[in-house]
């Protein structure tokens, strides 16, 4: 139907500073798109960089803070990490999927499995690490409510972080919040080309959108924000069900 | 340093008919480039759907043709698939990974874990399953070379499918085969914002450019190759290491 004219724009939103802890992002990225002459749209899809949500709600820790209990201080001389660090992952996590060859995989406190529970080092002052968002599905709906009253535009807001895969090298981009868009376009039930009902095909379009916006990051991940135009058929009026609807249901998983 | 410039865009060749059996891919995308007016250059990436390149490989197969084992009957009466379609995931597979809840994933000879060996029989006649290709990287190459010849450019070329994730829902596209395209994007070494060194920061930047170009494929499926432009920086003038380098080596397997 509308084949022909699909496509899909990426690019940085210049001009947004570095974030400082309790920043007003929206107000940031409100600034920035009018001094660079950017006109976000409500069918645009910005997607914002964890690091600079975890920063502006204040999600770094001090590990000097941090007293490491007996389990972390074991699961740290098991996997050569800093205690403080491991005591910090437990923190924010219900279970501890893997623990070997000096990797640390939870399910977060909100379902997401991955490295260090999202915690990290880069892009933070030096003894700080950052935590991520305590709710990033709420985080999107309260910057998507900012924008739309600063900016006139309800465009769809994800956040992004990178993940490792268990059996691919390197890092993709994945939504861990969104507003306004469909985070899975279920495609099952249509008919293919032949007639015939589509097979599993139930597309990840939040994750799939953190990707495209994740390849027009610089190697120093200063971009907190990438514009992403093109997807107006995924963005919708309602903040919808987030990206918590990405997450498989504990008991399909597999691999746990 | 090209922070402020750095913009993507993707968006399907129109004009590519459906492939048949042993279609000449590298002229049709030549001819529909030509009729539709869009300009291939060397600094491209077309991103081309695997169904399309496992058809011009003629890699389809009837299941009336397929004997299956006794040991496909009986993963095939656990897992309540066609027996014939489990045999042909197991000829392509080394190993079984997970076979349960309905679920077959497996590796495949090439080293990709994924769902039915990547089998499916969406989008091709009744009664034909589609293989992935013997080997996509050599697809690739192969593919970049007669279009090299046919258009004077030398783009870089991605096969891509999509996969499931152990831990979520949906699927994403990934790359299972690529030439001229730096597959992963080793940032480990360079400063961060605040010169600490980044952490843990490989980027898949193969499987991001198959995820972008998954947001403008339609539900049907019929566009066979999508144009990504706006990754210079990542297209090499060798073929380089192909997927092949996305692949995790089986050592450092977690979750075998």
């Amino acid at each position: 139907m509308h084949a022909a004219r699909l496509s899909l724009e990426a690019a940085p939103l210049a001009g947004i500073p570095a974030i400082e802890p309790g920043a007003d992002l929206a107000a940031l990225i409100a600034d920035a798109a009018t001094r660079t002459g950017v006109k976000i749209q409500s069918s645009d899809v910005l997607v914002v960089a964890q690091k600079a949500v975890s920063k502006a709600e204040k999600r770094l820790r001090a590990l000097d803070d941090v007293v490491p209990s007996d389990r972390a201080r074991g699961l740290g001389a098991k996997l050569d990490k800093d205690p403080r660090l491991v005591q910090l992952i437990l923190d924010e996590s219900t279970d501890v999927v893997r623990a070997e060859h000096g990797v640390l995989i939870t399910r977060t406190r909100l379902g997401h499995v991955c490295a260090n529970a999202g915690i990290d080092s880069s892009n933070v002052p030096g003894g700080l690490v950052s935590l991520l968002p305590e709710d990033p599905d709420r985080s999107a709906r309260h910057l998507r409510a900012q924008l739309r009253d600063r900016l006139g535009e309800a465009a769809a807001v994800v956040i992004s972080d990178s993940f490792g895969r268990p059996w691919r090298l390197g890092q993709t981009d994945v939504a861990i919040g969104c507003a306004g868009l469909t985070p899975l376009d279920d495609r099952r039930g249509h008919l293919d080309s032949f007639g015939h009902e589509l097979q599993a095909t139930l597309l990840a379009v939040a994750d799939e959108a953190a990707a495209a916006a994740g390849l027009v990051r610089t190697k120093e991940g200063r971009e907190a924000v990438v514009v992403v135009k093109g997807l107006d058929r995924y963005v919708t009026e309602p903040d919808g069900p987030g990206a918590a609807a990405l997450l498989r249901p504990r008991e399909d998983d597999l691999f746990e």
